[in-house]
């Protein structure tokens, strides 16, 4: 008999310019989104509001963008990272189409990057992912690089290639939608008086606010984006794995950190790019979470009054007030209690004059 | 800079007559029916048959009235009891129009009391908090008043106002939904034969069952209301506090009283009002709550021949059966199992003749 | 007055030829869904996207099969196994018209076999049970049997009926929806090559996988059910038992070794049969859950020639890696290891010629 269960593609299992279309479409509903809520409690308004958002030009609450994020990657880690050491980056993520409860979403990547490691035990894969609806519509498009095991130590090892990493996402490739108008977006309904012309390159913000992580949470977090890589769910493996923890999925921590830069950005409701991220150091149930957030640049964008976009870098500390802004140290090391590093574009809008 | 964060409102920072608009309207959906189903289990007919409603005469399964009432309360902590030392009563609750899948919430409050504390660093603040839907109908109402520190310990004390607190909701102040027609309901599928007829005054019963609380759950609640009380969430601030523990959100007691209450009273489908409740201890994840109530009056509604009210009283406990109705002692104070004394209206089928 | 909660039946008040109607009716939703989802994970396309499902011929995504179980289940509970002291076997279970979001779910329950056991204490209670959707159709069929104790230790034992048991599902008693063309079936998107033909009689696959349990996630998962057997909530009462912890709801189980049996059996997309089953050891919370499957039989379907069955046995083991194919010894008994051996039908798409 053949093998019937899937081993994951190893290290030399991968080639340069291989498609890989990734298993089980999943459409999105109501009931993600009551979860999404549950489990982090975000509190931008146009994602909570189907009335708000009809009165801003949308067909009803958008999807939280983290929560296609995660469906989108949870898709792809059967084939790209079930037997990945370490999820090493992301890069050039551009959120396009907006996703509505009862769209479906699938996803396909593309291998753009393979070097092998000097110890001959693993290599870096880069891939280019990308997620669409059910109308075949770009809903997100991302680079990650992962460390991934070879199977066979004795694989020889491909040629080289690593790919230039796209920078920050420029404005003009950002995608806002066409329909959105914020003539009449309410500060009050929102939360927050402070627009994008009340923030500046430069200005640090402490969240304040923390968030104790629990096993069952994590979990049903994972799950629900069909994310099955073994080291979130496994206790009796950890047992004899490095941590003897289960590791916690860190895009569980960038979505717990950009619920808590609520209390500071709450006007920046929609996440337009991802430009970089590293999760820096593992998180495990009973770690408490703190953000912080540095905005990067402001930068208005092409043929919009009405909002402009802030670069940020949100970072999440764990067990440790965000009150004294842990970052990385001078030799650009980060410190045990940093587990995120996050730099994203956010839409937000503009004082109308 | 202008601090972005937002440091809550202090006993000084309210003023009688004050009008509160609060942020983050919530449109509720089946998505929240389920969440709340799993968290507590409840098992009224009307709310979980969406067939046995219509068969009523109602559009569909309307939300549980306590998820109506979490979701607005939940709405009023960011403005009202960030700073808040206890959460102290809440008095003459009407809930209004019913809440399907579907409808926007949103809530205001407006400031009706204020009364400085002797000690010079607290002070209670009375609201009276109003939640709305898409359409400006009211969905509940009640007044709630609460504990909130100062900011400054020499700001002036206000003119005392203690606002004359509404009693018991009255027959002719209960809102039946005039499409609401019990004549073809079934008490089979609801569970009992108990009908209106068949409670009195004075009649105690225990609720029977146990439930043991978890950190996953009650926390996935109180996110999933958008609640950030942050003393619900934070460990590593809760070891430095009195009791050392994530403090459970009130309204989640609440919650597992009436859920548990369905063993008895399985034909009190709708909550009319709340007239009255206090938490009297703090709960905490491992404690085990039980329930037991007292029926106060039973009294006719106005017009209504199909259907009949029941003001009653649910006592939760903890760690301890309420087989013994553990109350009040005689000094008028709580044992420390007592951890919730609610008092409320219940609509309830009558007889047919 | 009257006892107004809910005693459950004792075995003394069983009779042959009884009708339980159970009570509170159940519209199942998108939301059912989503916890579902993040409860098991599962990822069999056909229940995960509406888009394919469509392609099929559906009108949307079916409900996930068990847990169309667990909701006709958990209604069983308070009138058949309230005052149970083991759930025994399933025999004979058909599932028939697929549920939707949105249809409303009722159970009713005939006795057709008692014994009393020699102890005169408890004795075995054998029901078939029937979940309609609000339309009146079959949606399970299935007969359980279980052991309940005696209210009344005096109350004299009944004539011992006990019924023959249905064996295997029959193939021509299979019902597959006819709407259902496979035709366009997508093993990329579905996640795996293997169809019906590559699967034998005596083939065994070790599902890989391991998942730890919460007792936040199987108490959620319970009360979604609105199963309130009370040995899985309280944790009081569990101290004077005989395990000193809440048990998991066997059916939870089930759940997960379904889901973990996607990693071999991913094309095995709907449940059509139960054909026994049985909980052969209690967990817990903290146990890691494994599973392995055996093909017991295949065969083809009366008139479709796109798709076949397997007759499957799925084993769940717990703190054990499934590699060895833990199993009864030869004496029949299982080790600790082993919690569930069940026995049921999938169908399965067939290779296109």
């Amino acid at each position: 008999m053949v093998q019937k269960t899937n081993p994951g593609n190893y290290f030399e299992d991968f080639r340069i310019g291989q498609e890989l279309v990734h298993a089980t479409p999943r459409t999105v509903t109501e009931g993600d989104v009551a979860l999404y809520t549950a489990l982090y409690g975000p509190r931008f308004a146009v994602q909570s509001s189907d009335a708000l958002a009809g009165d801003l030009g949308l067909p009803g609450a958008p999807l939280d963008d983290l929560l296609v994020f995660h469906v989108v990657f949870g898709k792809t880690v059967a084939d790209i990272s079930l037997n990945a050491v370490a999820n090493l980056g992301y890069a050039g993520g551009v959120f396009g189409q907006s996703v509505y409860p009862g769209d479906t979403l699938s996803a396909t990547s593309e291998v753009i990057g393979l070097k092998e490691n000097s110890n001959g035990k693993t290599g870096v894969v880069y891939v280019r992912s990308v997620g669409r609806n059910q109308s075949g519509e770009m809903v997100l498009d991302y680079v990650r690089w992962v460390m991934v095991r070879k199977g066979d130590p004795d694989a020889a090892a491909p040629d080289t290639v690593v790919p230039e990493l796209p920078g920050t996402v420029a404005a003009a490739d950002l995608q806002v939608p066409a329909e959105l108008d914020l003539a009449v977006y309410d500060t009050t309904a929102a939360g927050s008086p402070h627009l994008w012309e009340d923030y500046a390159a430069g200005e640090r913000i402490d969240h304040v606010d923390g968030m104790t992580i629990e096993e069952a949470e994590h979990m049903l977090a994972t799950r629900l984006y069909q994310n099955t890589a073994k080291v979130h769910f496994d206790q009796v493996a950890a047992n004899q794995g490095r941590f003897k923890r289960r590791l916690i999925y860190g895009g569980h921590i960038i979505s717990m950190a950009r619920a808590l830069s609520f209390n500071g950005l709450a006007n920046g409701f929609k996440i337009a790019a991802i430009n970089g991220g590293a999760h820096t150091n593992p998180t495990f149930a009973g770690d408490t979470i703190y953000a912080w957030s540095e905005v990067l640049e402001t930068f208005e964008l092409p043929g919009r009054a009405d909002l402009g976009a802030l670069r940020l870098r949100t970072v999440a500390c764990k067990d440790q007030s965000a009150e004294t802004f842990p970052d990385r140290t001078e030799d650009g090391k980060y410190g045990e209690s940093v587990v995120l590093d996050f730099d994203y574009t956010v839409l937000m809008p503009r004082r109308v004059s």
